[in-house]
């Protein structure tokens, strides 16, 4: 199975694709993806949009795993991420992906053991996780962390890549 | 030019498509878009997507007008509602269509004269205005009058086809 997650934002979509594979997990790749502020709403999502299209027929993952966004008090952006979300999801059930939704605290559990772990130490442990020679961008390394909570159900698929433990 | 106006909703998404002719507008076609409540937010607004789309093939519009919605305090509904609408824009950036926001008391304005009208007065003078035999469905009529609303920039174009004013 391959995985793709992200963490949606409007100006900052992070992206990783990991292969579950025998004896743990696999990456594939991870990046961002970058809007311009000055442009109008629909021209950003629809570069993320476009985005994700091109990645998901580069890399032709099975699923979506997307962090559940903690929208704070602001209604404007937490309409303006709404978008954002829309248009991803869209990009992946047009691939006739699965979708999955995590909660920030559910993606912190499955990667450090810890629901309040600090964005850094995530980041740690995704790069611990898939052997990476440096830690990700932090979007990136979020939208990793959502893509290993998706396949962290089955735990026997899941033995960390070196010394990390799950 | 022929208009797109949709007013977005998680349940129910109203859509209208207008044509500009020489002395006025044409309707050419409305209705609704109806997702289920039970479904997860990405099985509806993918619902809603597809719709979109296939409206777009058959129709061919070169704008799309929609309602900027008015939000209220729930960021949950927020959120949804951004989904929603993510969805309808990519579905009309994807055919190359311009897209345009409207505030309701815009197109209120537009369409009756006053930015304060009632719903069911916008709906009566979207029917005058397209000479449409009966008052269309309150989400279909202010659909309607968004796509109505894009083209009120242009007066000289928009005598409306009844005894109705702009």
């Amino acid at each position: 199975m391959r995985v793709l997650g992200v963490d949606p934002g409007t100006l900052v979509t992070g992206f990783g694709v990991i292969d579950v594979v025998s004896g743990g997990v696999r990456h594939v790749a991870h990046g961002t993806i970058r809007t311009r502020s000055k442009d109008p709403l629909w021209v950003r999502i629809t570069t993320i949009h476009d985005a994700l299209v091109d990645l998901i027929a580069d890399h032709r993952p099975d699923a979506l795993s997307l962090e559940r966004c903690f929208v704070g008090k602001n209604i404007q952006s937490a309409l303006k991420l709404g978008h954002t979300r829309g248009a991803i999801m869209v990009a992946a059930t047009a691939a006739s992906m699965e979708v999955a939704e995590y909660a920030p605290t559910a993606i912190k559990q499955a990667v450090t053991g810890r629901g309040r772990a600090e964005k850094n130490q995530v980041a740690e442990m995704v790069k611990m996780i898939l052997g990476l020679p440096d830690v990700p961008q932090s979007d990136a390394a979020d939208a990793l962390a959502a893509a290993i909570t998706h396949v962290h159900g089955d735990r026997s698929r899941l033995v960390p890549f070196k010394e990390g433990r799950l």
